[in-house]
This record gives structure tokens, C-alpha cells and sequence, in this order.
């Protein structure tokens, strides 16, 4: 399937089969095909919450508005955007620092240079550190998302949740905003999919000022 | 080139042929097949201010830290998130809602349900508003990178602008953050790319507290 019959036929599917859960195995292939997505200086603000357990995702329907797929579906994810993924004494900061100079794109007395970068790029105020974190994972999320498609797994993703509910109910720290849930599995094919809704075309979504 | 090679064999690429253009048709391209990524509600608060002209993409570098891929990449965008894409009276919400009407996946009786779901969602405060832009404009931004790898086209996404510059300089309303720049075209073959970066692996994405 090349990219323009996936981004196609890629759908927010509303039923799960019960009955097929998805092999672990696929789950990691997809989550390390998303982890090459790009991110912001390469820190990789992201992390995920997979819940298989029934009584887990029934935890989290509590705090989800009792939508049925969060736990229909075999699996279902808490995307996780870190808040904190920008300063200095993180270990994914420390990690990519180390990594960029093992790797010659940086030198050790970058340090001070990559801090303030990092500060001023994302830690002027709350819109900014947001914007950090959720764009990233946007994109990790989207990458997520077709890395199941092309493994012939569907997705669901979900803002229809109580995120300080599912933050306490599931201990996160205070570091992380939750931009959604993930549902995963394969269609049920004894339901019907609505048709592919209405999108703004490339005349809609071109401006200037 | 699955979807396994294309996540794998996206990188941001530093150094455009400026004298390889991308056609028009293609961009047009890119942009409809990105325009398929899903997001909440179906709003799609994203938008393009894409520049191709020599002067206009110089204008951008001096609010890019001067860095020269903005004005040697043939394409260079804007990406815009809009902070007001949730609201009601906004058009695009409007059209959602008569297209969820037409689709018969809502009734007229619901626009009050509606708005008052949008509003709890996405309306609560700054760092609700700003997870609902940059994250679906994340995924809009991360589809429109594959759509271009998918049409043999590289992406670089950049960070490194004076943000309130770039809103001054191509009077963008306040509506709009910006969450990222994107340049576009094709690589340079005179200079080499550095080996693939470091990402986090399975056993660092997933968590559970």
C-alpha cells in the first residue's frame, strides 16, 4: 500500500473486534516504526501509556466519557507529551546531548549554547512549552497511527476524556499533558464505517495576509 | 517505498538543490493528501502560508536565525495552528457541523451539545487551547512530511524563529501560532547527510507509574 492509499483509507474506526487482539509484536513494530519520527532538536518529548488489560481499560473508560472502544479495543493508549522535555538534567536532553557529540554535530562546550536554545525556543511560557510538547507528539501520534495502518491495524484517536481524571486514576506525573487516547485493533466487520468525512481542500487551507 | 522504508528514510534535510524547483502540481499534492489526517471533531485548524518566491522566502530568514535552507529550499512554509478553530462562528466549525448534518452523523438539535463539548475540550484555559492546535496541526505537519517523501520530495522542519517576527513580518492575526516552519525540495547531491540520529527505543517510550 504506498502513502496516498494509506493516508486514504487510514479512518477514525469506531469498532473494534472483541475477539482479535493485536500480537504484541505488533505493537512494538509500530511504536519503533513512530519512533523515527522528527522532533524538535531530536528530544523526543513523548512517552505512552499501552494498556491490554481489561480492567485497565476499564479504568480508563471511567475517565473517558464511557465511550465502549477504549476498551473494546484489544489495545488502548495514554500519548503522553512531556512538559519537561526540554531542560536541562532530563535524561532524554542528557541522552541526545551525549548522542550529538559521539556523533560529531555537537561539541561539549555546546552545552551552555544548547541550554539557552532550548530555553528560549520552548521555555518563554506556557503556549510555548505546549506547543513543545504537543506538536511533537502530534507528530510521534500520527506517525503512530499509520505505522498501525501499514500493519493492517486501525486506530481510534480520542480527546473525549476528563484529563485529570485519567492523570490521577493513572498516577501520571505532573510533567506530562495527555493530548489523547489511541485505540487500536482491528475493524469489526459486522459493523459499517460512515463515509470518509468532509476535509478542507488545498484552496481552504492555503492563506495569505 | 512502504511505510516501514519512508518513516526510516525521512530525515531532515539540510541542504536543498535551489536549482531543482518543485512543481506546483506536487505541492498542491502534498497538501491534499496531508489534508486527509484526522483531528478532533474533525476541525482541521491548520493552515499554509507557503512562499516560493526568492524575496518573500528571505524575508522569513531573517526571522529564521538566518539560516540559509529557508530561502534555498524552493518551497518553504508557514504552518499555522488556529487558536480559534474550536469556536463557534469560526467557518470551519460551521462546515463541520452542516457536513455532519448532511452525513446524517448530527442534528441541527445538537449545536448547542456541540459547542458546549468544544468549549470543555478545547476552551478551559491557554494550555488547552494550545494542545488543541499544535497537536492536530502535529498531525497535519507530520502527513504533509510523508506526503512530500511519498512524491520524492524532502522536508526539513525547523523550530529556530523569532516566532512574533514571523507573525509581524506576514501579518498573520493573532488567531494563528506558529508551530513550526517547513522547507521543502529536493536533496542537494553535492553534500552528504549525516548518519540517522539517535531515537528513543521501545523499553524508553513506555512507561507505567
Amino acid at each position: 500500500m504506498n502513502f496516498e492509499e494509506m493516508v486514504s483509507s487510514r479512518r477514525a474506526v469506531n469498532f473494534f473486534n472483541p475477539d482479535k487482539p493485536v500480537d504484541p509484536s505488533l505493537v512494538k513494530k509500530m511504536v519503533e516504526m513512530a519512533s523515527k519520527a522528527p522532533s524538535s532538536f531530536n528530544l523526543q518529548p513523548w512517552n505512552l501509556i499501552i494498556l491490554t488489560d481489561k480492567e485497565d481499560k476499564l479504568r480508563l473508560q471511567k475517565c473517558a466519557m464511557n465511550q465502549e472502544k477504549v476498551s473494546t479495543a484489544p489495545v488502548t493508549m495514554i500519548v503522553l507529551a512531556d512538559n519537561h522535555g526540554f531542560l536541562e538534567g532530563h535524561p532524554t536532553v542528557e541522552r541526545v546531548f551525549r548522542e550529538n557529540i559521539k556523533a560529531g554535530t555537537m561539541t561539549e562546550k555546546q552545552r551552555d549554547w544548547f541550554q539557552k536554545a532550548r530555553i528560549k525556543l520552548y521555555g518563554k511560557n506556557e503556549r510555548t512549552i505546549q506547543a513543545f510538547s504537543c506538536k511533537n507528539t502530534g507528530f510521534f501520534a500520527m506517525a503512530l497511527m499509520f505505522a498501525a495502518k501499514s500493519l493492517g491495524i486501525e486506530s481510534h484517536p480520542m480527546d473525549g476524556f476528563d484529563h485529570d481524571k485519567v492523570m490521577a486514576e493513572f498516577n501520571i506525573p505532573e510533567n506530562f499533558y495527555i493530548p489523547l487516547l489511541i485505540a487500536f485493533g482491528y475493524f469489526d466487520e459486522t459493523k459499517s464505517l460512515s463515509a470518509p468525512k468532509w476535509r478542507k481542500g488545498y484552496d481552504d487551507i492555503v492563506v495569505r495576509f
